[in-house]
Protein backbone atom coordinates (compact mmCIF):
# COMPACT_ATOMS: atom_id res chain seq x y z
CA UNK A 1 0.00 0.00 0.00
CA UNK A 2 1.78 3.14 -1.47
CA UNK A 3 0.58 5.79 0.43
CA UNK A 4 0.96 3.97 4.14
CA UNK A 5 5.28 3.26 3.23
CA UNK A 6 4.81 6.58 2.12
CA UNK A 7 4.28 7.83 5.66
CA UNK A 8 6.34 4.95 7.41
CA UNK A 9 9.15 6.65 5.25
CA UNK A 10 7.96 10.26 6.65
CA UNK A 11 6.98 9.84 9.61
CA UNK A 12 8.02 6.75 10.78
CA UNK A 13 10.86 6.52 13.33
CA UNK A 14 13.53 4.08 13.51
CA UNK A 15 14.60 3.02 17.16
CA UNK A 16 16.60 0.18 16.86
CA UNK A 17 17.02 -2.70 14.55
CA UNK A 18 13.91 -4.02 15.19
CA UNK A 19 11.64 -1.38 16.69
CA UNK A 20 9.85 1.31 14.28
CA UNK A 21 7.71 3.92 16.19
CA UNK A 22 4.95 4.91 13.87
CA UNK A 23 3.34 6.92 17.22
CA UNK A 24 1.94 10.49 14.37
CA UNK A 25 -0.17 8.33 12.50
CA UNK A 26 -0.88 5.13 14.01
CA UNK A 27 -0.02 3.79 17.49
CA UNK A 28 -1.49 7.43 19.29
CA UNK A 29 -1.56 9.77 16.58
CA UNK A 30 -4.07 8.86 13.88
CA UNK A 31 -4.55 9.90 10.65
CA UNK A 32 -8.30 9.12 9.94
CA UNK A 33 -7.67 9.59 6.48
CA UNK A 34 -5.05 6.97 6.44
CA UNK A 35 -6.63 4.31 8.18
CA UNK A 36 -9.79 4.76 5.97
CA UNK A 37 -7.63 4.01 3.35
CA UNK A 38 -6.19 0.77 4.92
CA UNK A 39 -9.94 -0.37 5.12
CA UNK A 40 -10.33 0.48 1.69
CA UNK A 41 -7.22 -1.85 0.77
CA UNK A 42 -7.85 -4.70 3.08
CA UNK A 43 -11.37 -4.88 1.71
CA UNK A 44 -10.01 -5.41 -1.68
CA UNK A 45 -7.33 -8.24 -0.13
CA UNK A 46 -10.36 -10.00 1.08
CA UNK A 47 -12.82 -9.46 -1.78
CA UNK A 48 -13.11 -13.14 -2.84
CA UNK A 49 -14.67 -13.97 1.40
CA UNK A 50 -17.67 -13.56 3.36
CA UNK A 51 -16.75 -12.33 6.25
CA UNK A 52 -19.19 -11.32 8.91
CA UNK A 53 -17.26 -10.16 11.40
CA UNK A 54 -14.15 -7.94 12.25
CA UNK A 55 -11.72 -8.70 15.21
CA UNK A 56 -8.62 -6.93 16.69
CA UNK A 57 -7.08 -6.32 20.16
CA UNK A 58 -7.23 -2.57 21.93
CA UNK A 59 -5.61 -0.45 21.20
CA UNK A 60 -3.77 0.46 18.22
CA UNK A 61 -5.83 -2.36 16.26
CA UNK A 62 -9.12 -0.44 16.31
CA UNK A 63 -9.16 2.16 14.00
CA UNK A 64 -7.54 -0.41 10.98
CA UNK A 65 -10.47 -2.47 12.16
CA UNK A 66 -12.96 -0.17 12.50
CA UNK A 67 -12.32 1.04 9.11
CA UNK A 68 -12.55 -2.69 7.60
CA UNK A 69 -15.66 -3.20 9.31
CA UNK A 70 -16.91 -0.11 7.60
CA UNK A 71 -16.26 -1.07 4.54
CA UNK A 72 -16.82 -4.45 4.82
CA UNK A 73 -20.22 -3.55 6.20
CA UNK A 74 -20.10 -5.84 9.17
CA UNK A 75 -19.32 -5.03 12.85
CA UNK A 76 -16.18 -5.00 14.75
CA UNK A 77 -14.78 -6.22 18.50
CA UNK A 78 -12.08 -5.32 19.79
CA UNK A 79 -10.36 -7.77 22.62
CA UNK A 80 -9.92 -6.27 25.72
CA UNK A 81 -6.31 -6.85 27.73
CA UNK A 82 -7.57 -7.38 30.89
CA UNK A 83 -11.12 -8.35 32.57
CA UNK A 84 -13.13 -5.31 33.27
CA UNK A 85 -15.23 -5.12 36.28
CA UNK A 86 -18.50 -5.17 34.27
CA UNK A 87 -17.27 -7.78 32.12
CA UNK A 88 -19.08 -11.34 33.26
CA UNK A 89 -17.01 -14.71 32.83
CA UNK A 90 -19.07 -15.05 29.60
CA UNK A 91 -15.93 -14.93 27.68
CA UNK A 92 -13.63 -16.83 25.48
CA UNK A 93 -10.03 -16.10 26.38
CA UNK A 94 -6.33 -16.36 25.38
CA UNK A 95 -2.89 -15.17 26.65
CA UNK A 96 -0.65 -13.18 24.42
CA UNK A 97 3.00 -12.88 25.00
CA UNK A 98 4.10 -9.12 24.01
CA UNK A 99 8.14 -9.44 23.28
CA UNK A 100 8.18 -5.41 23.08
CA UNK A 101 6.32 -4.54 26.69
CA UNK A 102 7.86 -8.02 28.28
CA UNK A 103 4.56 -9.23 29.86
CA UNK A 104 1.81 -11.24 29.20
CA UNK A 105 -1.68 -10.30 28.54
CA UNK A 106 -5.05 -12.11 28.92
CA UNK A 107 -7.39 -11.18 26.30
CA UNK A 108 -10.68 -11.56 26.49
CA UNK A 109 -13.81 -11.73 23.75
CA UNK A 110 -17.50 -11.85 24.86
CA UNK A 111 -19.06 -14.93 24.03
CA UNK A 112 -22.17 -13.09 23.03
CA UNK A 113 -19.87 -11.66 20.07
CA UNK A 114 -18.13 -14.35 18.21
CA UNK A 115 -20.67 -17.71 17.04
CA UNK A 116 -20.00 -20.59 15.54
CA UNK A 117 -21.08 -19.69 12.07
CA UNK A 118 -18.67 -16.54 12.09
CA UNK A 119 -16.52 -16.00 9.17
CA UNK A 120 -13.51 -14.05 10.80
CA UNK A 121 -11.38 -11.57 9.97
CA UNK A 122 -8.73 -10.48 12.24
CA UNK A 123 -6.95 -6.94 11.90
CA UNK A 124 -3.87 -6.09 13.75
CA UNK A 125 -1.80 -3.32 13.64
CA UNK A 126 1.72 -5.02 13.84
CA UNK A 127 2.94 -8.15 13.00
CA UNK A 128 6.13 -9.06 14.62
CA UNK A 129 6.32 -12.57 16.55
CA UNK A 130 2.52 -13.26 15.69
CA UNK A 131 1.57 -14.16 19.49
CA UNK A 132 -1.17 -10.90 18.88
CA UNK A 133 -2.82 -12.43 16.11
CA UNK A 134 -2.85 -16.01 17.22
CA UNK A 135 -4.26 -15.26 20.54
CA UNK A 136 -6.95 -13.80 18.54
CA UNK A 137 -7.37 -16.94 16.03
CA UNK A 138 -7.61 -19.44 19.36
CA UNK A 139 -10.30 -17.60 20.57
CA UNK A 140 -11.74 -17.74 17.09
CA UNK A 141 -11.39 -21.48 17.60
CA UNK A 142 -13.09 -21.54 20.62
CA UNK A 143 -16.29 -20.12 19.29
CA UNK A 144 -16.28 -22.73 16.80
CA UNK A 145 -16.04 -20.04 13.94
CA UNK A 146 -13.42 -19.52 11.05
CA UNK A 147 -10.21 -17.33 10.26
CA UNK A 148 -10.81 -15.99 7.25
CA UNK A 149 -7.63 -14.09 7.31
CA UNK A 150 -5.22 -12.00 9.14
CA UNK A 151 -4.35 -8.77 7.69
CA UNK A 152 -1.83 -6.30 9.20
CA UNK A 153 -0.68 -2.94 9.10
CA UNK A 154 2.75 -2.92 9.34
CA UNK A 155 4.33 -6.46 9.30
CA UNK A 156 8.03 -7.28 10.46
CA UNK A 157 9.31 -9.30 7.63
CA UNK A 158 12.45 -10.39 9.19
CA UNK A 159 10.68 -11.75 12.40
CA UNK A 160 8.89 -14.88 12.40
CA UNK A 161 5.29 -13.80 12.85
CA UNK A 162 4.13 -14.43 8.84
CA UNK A 163 5.85 -17.89 9.04
CA UNK A 164 4.29 -18.99 12.13
CA UNK A 165 0.68 -17.44 11.43
CA UNK A 166 1.27 -19.68 7.66
CA UNK A 167 2.60 -22.34 9.85
CA UNK A 168 -0.77 -22.35 11.78
CA UNK A 169 -2.79 -22.45 8.35
CA UNK A 170 -3.33 -18.80 8.03
CA UNK A 171 -3.43 -16.80 5.14
CA UNK A 172 -1.82 -13.45 6.18
CA UNK A 173 -1.91 -10.24 3.72
CA UNK A 174 0.04 -7.17 5.51
CA UNK A 175 0.00 -3.70 4.05
CA UNK A 176 3.27 -3.03 4.25
CA UNK A 177 6.30 -5.77 4.43
CA UNK A 178 9.71 -4.09 6.22
CA UNK A 179 12.30 -5.93 4.98
CA UNK A 180 14.94 -4.27 7.47
CA UNK A 181 15.39 -1.46 9.75
CA UNK A 182 19.69 -1.73 10.01
CA UNK A 183 21.25 1.46 9.64
CA UNK A 184 18.37 3.49 10.75
CA UNK A 185 16.31 2.83 7.39
CA UNK A 186 13.17 1.46 6.38
CA UNK A 187 13.28 -0.70 3.71
CA UNK A 188 10.39 -2.43 2.31
CA UNK A 189 9.83 -6.38 0.40
CA UNK A 190 7.82 -5.97 -2.62
CA UNK A 191 4.05 -6.34 -2.05
CA UNK A 192 2.45 -9.74 -3.57
CA UNK A 193 0.65 -8.89 -6.70
CA UNK A 194 -3.25 -9.32 -5.92
CA UNK A 195 -5.51 -10.79 -7.53
CA UNK A 196 -9.06 -9.49 -7.62
CA UNK B 1 -29.44 11.53 18.35
CA UNK B 2 -32.03 9.46 17.58
CA UNK B 3 -29.98 6.29 16.30
CA UNK B 4 -28.26 6.05 18.99
CA UNK B 5 -31.04 6.59 21.80
CA UNK B 6 -32.74 3.60 19.64
CA UNK B 7 -29.38 1.44 19.91
CA UNK B 8 -29.35 2.10 24.02
CA UNK B 9 -33.16 1.07 23.67
CA UNK B 10 -32.95 -2.08 22.21
CA UNK B 11 -29.07 -3.20 22.39
CA UNK B 12 -28.19 -1.59 26.26
CA UNK B 13 -28.12 -3.61 28.95
CA UNK B 14 -29.04 -1.88 32.44
CA UNK B 15 -26.86 -3.44 35.05
CA UNK B 16 -27.71 -1.70 37.95
CA UNK B 17 -29.61 1.98 38.50
CA UNK B 18 -25.64 3.73 37.79
CA UNK B 19 -24.18 1.27 35.09
CA UNK B 20 -25.56 0.71 31.68
CA UNK B 21 -23.76 -1.89 29.78
CA UNK B 22 -23.87 -0.89 25.36
CA UNK B 23 -20.94 -3.57 24.70
CA UNK B 24 -23.11 -4.59 21.70
CA UNK B 25 -22.44 -1.16 20.35
CA UNK B 26 -19.98 0.81 21.84
CA UNK B 27 -17.54 -0.91 24.15
CA UNK B 28 -16.59 -4.26 23.10
CA UNK B 29 -18.27 -4.73 20.18
CA UNK B 30 -18.27 -1.44 17.47
CA UNK B 31 -21.17 -0.81 14.84
CA UNK B 32 -19.01 1.24 12.55
CA UNK B 33 -21.87 3.02 10.71
CA UNK B 34 -23.76 4.10 13.70
CA UNK B 35 -19.93 5.16 14.68
CA UNK B 36 -19.85 7.04 11.82
CA UNK B 37 -23.25 8.36 12.25
CA UNK B 38 -21.93 9.87 15.70
CA UNK B 39 -18.76 11.34 13.99
CA UNK B 40 -21.39 13.61 11.79
CA UNK B 41 -23.24 14.59 14.83
CA UNK B 42 -20.35 15.19 16.56
CA UNK B 43 -19.54 17.98 13.30
CA UNK B 44 -22.55 19.48 13.58
CA UNK B 45 -22.65 20.79 16.62
CA UNK B 46 -19.26 21.59 16.62
CA UNK B 47 -19.65 23.14 13.13
CA UNK B 48 -18.65 27.02 13.66
CA UNK B 49 -15.55 26.04 15.69
CA UNK B 50 -12.15 25.78 14.38
CA UNK B 51 -11.33 22.46 15.48
CA UNK B 52 -7.47 21.42 14.86
CA UNK B 53 -7.31 17.99 16.72
CA UNK B 54 -9.44 15.53 18.22
CA UNK B 55 -8.27 13.76 21.66
CA UNK B 56 -9.68 11.03 23.85
CA UNK B 57 -8.59 8.05 26.09
CA UNK B 58 -8.00 4.45 25.49
CA UNK B 59 -9.94 2.34 24.42
CA UNK B 60 -13.67 2.85 23.80
CA UNK B 61 -13.17 6.57 22.61
CA UNK B 62 -11.18 5.69 19.89
CA UNK B 63 -13.97 4.44 17.79
CA UNK B 64 -16.24 7.93 18.02
CA UNK B 65 -13.30 10.37 18.25
CA UNK B 66 -12.09 9.22 15.35
CA UNK B 67 -14.85 9.31 13.15
CA UNK B 68 -15.37 12.43 14.65
CA UNK B 69 -11.62 13.76 13.51
CA UNK B 70 -12.50 11.91 9.81
CA UNK B 71 -15.33 14.21 9.51
CA UNK B 72 -13.44 17.07 10.67
CA UNK B 73 -10.29 16.63 8.36
CA UNK B 74 -8.47 16.60 11.39
CA UNK B 75 -6.00 13.66 13.11
CA UNK B 76 -7.00 11.95 16.56
CA UNK B 77 -4.84 11.55 19.22
CA UNK B 78 -5.56 9.06 22.13
CA UNK B 79 -4.23 9.30 25.91
CA UNK B 80 -2.84 6.31 26.73
CA UNK B 81 -3.88 4.97 30.33
CA UNK B 82 -0.24 3.63 31.33
CA UNK B 83 2.85 4.33 30.11
CA UNK B 84 4.33 2.12 27.53
CA UNK B 85 7.98 1.29 27.31
CA UNK B 86 8.53 2.50 23.54
CA UNK B 87 7.44 5.84 25.03
CA UNK B 88 9.97 8.40 26.51
CA UNK B 89 9.37 11.02 28.89
CA UNK B 90 8.70 13.41 26.22
CA UNK B 91 4.73 13.32 27.56
CA UNK B 92 1.88 15.69 28.81
CA UNK B 93 0.50 13.41 31.92
CA UNK B 94 -3.28 13.32 34.24
CA UNK B 95 -4.45 11.19 36.75
CA UNK B 96 -7.73 10.30 36.45
CA UNK B 97 -10.00 8.07 38.78
CA UNK B 98 -12.28 5.65 37.64
CA UNK B 99 -14.88 5.18 39.88
CA UNK B 100 -16.38 2.03 37.88
CA UNK B 101 -13.45 0.21 38.30
CA UNK B 102 -11.88 1.42 41.63
CA UNK B 103 -8.77 2.38 40.11
CA UNK B 104 -6.48 5.82 39.62
CA UNK B 105 -4.71 5.54 35.85
CA UNK B 106 -2.42 7.96 34.57
CA UNK B 107 -2.89 8.88 30.89
CA UNK B 108 -0.15 10.14 29.03
CA UNK B 109 -0.12 11.98 25.73
CA UNK B 110 3.16 12.76 23.52
CA UNK B 111 4.72 16.67 23.46
CA UNK B 112 4.55 15.81 19.59
CA UNK B 113 1.26 15.60 19.19
CA UNK B 114 -0.29 18.72 20.68
CA UNK B 115 1.27 22.38 20.37
CA UNK B 116 0.13 25.71 22.13
CA UNK B 117 -1.87 26.51 18.51
CA UNK B 118 -4.52 23.94 19.05
CA UNK B 119 -8.37 24.18 19.53
CA UNK B 120 -9.19 20.84 20.90
CA UNK B 121 -12.48 18.50 20.82
CA UNK B 122 -12.77 16.11 23.27
CA UNK B 123 -14.29 13.21 22.91
CA UNK B 124 -15.47 10.34 25.07
CA UNK B 125 -17.68 7.30 24.80
CA UNK B 126 -19.04 7.77 28.56
CA UNK B 127 -19.64 11.37 31.14
CA UNK B 128 -20.94 9.93 34.79
CA UNK B 129 -17.98 12.20 37.13
CA UNK B 130 -16.44 13.77 34.22
CA UNK B 131 -12.98 12.61 35.96
CA UNK B 132 -11.63 11.36 32.19
CA UNK B 133 -12.53 14.48 30.45
CA UNK B 134 -10.99 17.07 32.66
CA UNK B 135 -8.00 15.01 32.72
CA UNK B 136 -7.83 14.96 29.15
CA UNK B 137 -8.74 18.98 29.61
CA UNK B 138 -5.84 18.87 32.33
CA UNK B 139 -3.48 17.81 28.82
CA UNK B 140 -4.52 20.28 26.72
CA UNK B 141 -3.85 23.15 29.32
CA UNK B 142 -0.60 21.99 30.01
CA UNK B 143 0.27 22.33 26.16
CA UNK B 144 -1.12 25.66 25.87
CA UNK B 145 -3.72 24.74 23.77
CA UNK B 146 -7.41 25.53 23.78
CA UNK B 147 -10.43 22.91 24.51
CA UNK B 148 -12.89 23.82 21.83
CA UNK B 149 -15.54 21.49 23.96
CA UNK B 150 -16.34 18.14 25.15
CA UNK B 151 -18.33 15.66 23.01
CA UNK B 152 -20.09 12.87 24.31
CA UNK B 153 -21.49 9.47 23.58
CA UNK B 154 -23.33 8.74 26.00
CA UNK B 155 -23.62 11.46 29.14
CA UNK B 156 -25.50 9.69 32.80
CA UNK B 157 -27.10 13.21 33.50
CA UNK B 158 -28.30 11.54 37.03
CA UNK B 159 -24.54 11.87 37.68
CA UNK B 160 -22.50 15.03 38.49
CA UNK B 161 -20.53 15.11 35.42
CA UNK B 162 -21.59 17.42 33.20
CA UNK B 163 -22.08 19.94 35.89
CA UNK B 164 -18.57 19.27 37.02
CA UNK B 165 -17.75 20.22 32.99
CA UNK B 166 -19.58 23.20 33.08
CA UNK B 167 -18.50 24.42 36.29
CA UNK B 168 -14.65 24.40 34.92
CA UNK B 169 -15.56 26.57 31.70
CA UNK B 170 -16.14 23.70 29.34
CA UNK B 171 -19.21 23.46 26.33
CA UNK B 172 -20.34 19.92 26.59
CA UNK B 173 -22.43 18.11 24.05
CA UNK B 174 -23.39 15.01 24.55
CA UNK B 175 -25.24 12.71 22.06
CA UNK B 176 -27.53 10.85 24.41
CA UNK B 177 -28.38 12.01 27.84
CA UNK B 178 -29.69 9.27 30.15
CA UNK B 179 -32.09 11.08 32.96
CA UNK B 180 -32.27 7.54 35.18
CA UNK B 181 -31.66 3.74 34.46
CA UNK B 182 -34.30 3.27 37.57
CA UNK B 183 -36.45 -0.02 37.42
CA UNK B 184 -34.98 -1.72 35.07
CA UNK B 185 -35.52 1.17 31.94
CA UNK B 186 -33.74 3.42 30.18
CA UNK B 187 -35.01 7.26 30.12
CA UNK B 188 -34.00 10.46 28.51
CA UNK B 189 -33.76 14.17 29.01
CA UNK B 190 -34.62 16.16 25.95
CA UNK B 191 -31.81 17.04 23.60
CA UNK B 192 -31.25 20.69 23.64
CA UNK B 193 -31.92 22.53 20.15
CA UNK B 194 -28.96 22.41 18.23
CA UNK B 195 -28.72 25.92 16.44
CA UNK B 196 -26.40 24.81 13.00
Amino acid sequence: MQLLKEAIIEKGVVVSESVLKVDSFLNHQISPTLALEMGKEFKQRFINEAITKVITIESSGIAPALTTALELGVEVVFARKKKSLTMTDNVFRANVYSYTKNETNEITISKDFISADDHVLIIDDFLANGQAALGLAEIVKQAGASVVGIGIVIEKSFQTGRQTLMDAGYRVESLARVASLKNNQVSFLEEATVLS
